[in-house]
């Protein structure tokens, strides 16, 4: 058989985030291209991940498990992927994350492992996570305190001091060097939502990201969050969203802002306002002067809640969620039909 | 696409017993048939498989698990299925028992977990529980004393009492319908070797299953363990262990019976006879006259014991274990060539 070079038409895509994010945008991208990457962050140290962590010394399986979920194309192992063990002493547990920590420690080495379960779910494109090194959060605030661990993190309350906190890792991590030539390869890089300081921000503060971001000939779009975190981005509004990403990524490396400019349904946002999980604003004119171009959309999933509410991916998290259609179709005018966009802005 | 017809040359080979036993029989008879039927002993209560059982309700996975592994062809999937957790409150669990259990709870049905479970390891041939009901093994010995649980009776001492021994089940279990099928299809049936009383037994004394072997159009070979089973079957020949399981078959049920006429290392056998594991001896004579055909042959596996260490199927049990190719061999004589067995007698 003949081996036939890839088409020139296929864009490849590069989409760096978290767990629920990267999943929502990946299940959108994914029709889009046959050469789609994401690239996981791998700070996480709650929950299942947290215990294998702590007790088999693992890297964090929980982020790289949605995106092989996402990326496969074996309904079957999808839904035993992402099942939870619901008593005994696996209580809480993934079955996912118990497989990546078996393929780890048979492999001694998490990006085989992550490719070995890529090819047994039978996932289309590539799942890398970003960086190898086993590392722990640190988020230090403008007087200097610092908390230590992404679970302890997450369930904090601060005030982002206005551009001073920061965020490292502890020890300090290099890019994983095949995700670091995915993103020299990308054409677009898409930023999933997620959260700034313990999903996002991991990622990009891990040596290496910031530069190849700055230096990669992509156009690099970021998909902002549709509600703030509590106690963490409230009062924030799109722009704030992307100038904090920036900050983080140490320059502006963004193309283009995807925002929602649609209101949830009145009881769906009531329950959310209960839970201080208020919409992102937005400030059409403070947009229109920013470097990159922000793009408004109906990004809001009209899903049923309840039709989610036995997905384990949303367990604990936002019921308002990014409709993956809209996420396709706003990336798809962006790569194909750019000139109509700035009458968008 | 036309469906072709199965071609008529291939045999129906079914293959009873239980976890180890069954692993060797299945990778020996794999390649003399496409159509080959693994059923499965399902009394397992010890270990990762017992610990399962009692938090989460489940079907013993155990012994499924290692007939999975024998017939599957990927791999990659069939090491990580068989990796044990060493550490931490996956300890001792092994994957591929956590990945039946979570697809059984997902189901809601064990067999369809493990025709799951055999699609995803690309299983040739098919694997089934003896039954679907959920059972505890009982032993009554001629006295009357009665010992409940498998794990708790693979690891006491008792003679058997000479033929009054009794094992059940507890609630009484029927056969599950589609291995019933496989045994009326079946042109052979291979009783692997496995501890009579806690794994070839507790499969025998399912209801449905003797009277299914009683009136099959198959040829039933029994093939023979090596050593005995100390405390339990010290002091049983061949003729002794064929006569034991024809007794808890009700029946004169055996076509042949293949026995290993060649003698351990001596190396090997020292180490063996320290753990009172002696090999089991046979009587020419004696077994001339029996009802079936006995074979002798030479079984035991030169396969260096070092580079068993790490298989964690050989996890303390006997290292003197059967030659699959011996196995292959002598089935295929007889599958092939009867008429020369009966020089071989």
């Amino acid at each position: 058989m003949k081996h036939l070079p890839n088409p020139t038409h296929h864009k490849k895509i590069v989409v760096i985030g978290g767990g629920t994010g990267s999943f929502t945008v990946l299940q959108g991208l994914k029709s889009l291209t046959p050469d789609i990457t994401a690239l996981v962050t791998m700070a996480d140290d709650g929950g299942s991940t947290g215990v294998l962590r702590d007790e088999l010394g693992v890297l964090p399986p929980g982020d790289i498990r949605q995106c092989l979920v996402a990326l496969s194309r074996s309904e079957k192992i999808r839904d035993v992927f992402n099942y939870r063990f619901e008593s005994g002493t696996l209580k809480g547990h993934s079955f996912g994350n118990l497989f990546l920590t078996a393929l780890e420690k048979l492999n001694g080495n998490f990006a085989e492992a992550v490719k070995t379960a890529s090819e047994i779910l039978n996932v289309q494109g590539r799942v890398m996570p970003i960086t190898l090194d086993n590392v722990r959060l640190v988020y230090e605030d403008a007087t200097g305190r610092q908390t230590r661990g992404e679970h302890k993190i997450d369930t904090m309350r601060f005030t982002p001091d206005s551009g001073q906190a920061r965020i490292y890792l502890e020890p300090s991590a290099s890019i994983n060097p095949e995700a670091l030539q995915a993103i020299k390869d990308a054409n677009y890089i898409v930023i999933a939502p997620g959260d700034i300081y313990t999903s996002i921000g991991p990622l990009l503060v891990v040596d290496g990201v910031t530069e190849s971001l700055q230096s990669c000939k992509a156009k690099i779009i970021y998909i902002c969050n549709l509600v703030v975190k509590p106690g963490q981005t409230t009062g924030m509004d799109v722009s704030a969203h992307a100038a904090e990403i920036e900050r983080l990524a140490g320059a502006p490396i963004l193309d283009y802002v995807l925002y929602n400019n649609t209101k949830p349904v009145t009881t769906l946002l009531e329950k959310y306002v209960k839970k201080e999980e208020y919409p992102v604003d937005f400030n059409k004119k403070q947009l229109r002067r920013a470097t990159y171009h922000a793009i408004g959309w109906s990004f809001i999933s009209k899903e049923d809640v309840k039709s989610l509410a036995h997905d384990p991916l949303v367990h604990h998290r936002s019921l308002i969620r990014h409709d993956t259609t809209a996420i396709k179709r706003a990336v798809k005018r962006i790569m194909y039909s750019p000139i109509m966009l700035t009458k968008l802005k």
